[in-house]
């Protein structure tokens, strides 16, 4: 996308040049995830049709399913009213958002000021993450 | 909430102390806002029932809808995998999450490379806002 340097110059990244993005599923409305992109993956986000984070722990670009398979395709991308955070409308490939085999990253729930785990595992890590 | 400190311990803040918390409607599931807390306003929101950010332009609690009235009511709260991210089910009164006057802070869209505002001003901020 020719204009890809206008749209993410409009964005404000943080002292770490980073923006948080939420990831939701572009059917149910689901929250999947927050993380982080920099201003090369946001542009790569928009021109490959998919989610592109910046891994903070590796401190490198991070193409979402790039080892699971569970590839975010994008639908939507929108800014908020400041300009300091993106929703991303995404088509979760394997309906797994999660390195823990969940739907969602979100499956902590409080309850009675207890952390409560829920959301089914769908398939359990070691069978996202082959070792070989 | 006795407990409240218990959990918020298990959250992992930033450098500045604050977590991102994304705020959804609990009804339409629709991504209203992405805002900050810090431990003190994540135990708050708890007690309080409602959502209590930390405002980073201002360097203090804020108890969304204090001037706007504009209040969450929070439902649930989650979070993530990481334990670095918060989720918000809330009911949002007024209908209106945004400064701007908007149902969500999420308005502006990208379309083949620019930002287009969607989204109608349900209330004129200079309504919601009074300057007396």
């Amino acid at each position: 996308m020719s204009k890809g340097k206008a749209f993410s110059a409009q964005l404000r990244f943080n002292e770490q040049g980073l923006i948080p993005a939420i990831a939701q599923d572009w059917k149910t409305g689901e929250v999947l995830m927050l993380a982080w992109m920099n201003s090369e993956s946001v542009e790569l986000s928009v021109q490959e049709g998919r989610a592109v984070y910046w891994s903070r722990s590796r401190a490198a670009l991070w193409r979402k399913g790039e080892e699971s398979g569970h590839v975010q395709h994008l639908k939507e991308m929108r800014m908020d009213c400041d300009a300091d955070a993106l929703l991303i409308m995404v088509e979760q490939v394997g309906g797994i958002a999660c390195h823990t085999g969940r739907r969602s990253c979100f499956y902590q729930k409080l309850d009675n000021g207890n952390w409560e785990v829920t959301g089914p595992v769908i398939k359990p890590a070691d069978e996202i993450y082959r070792k070989d």
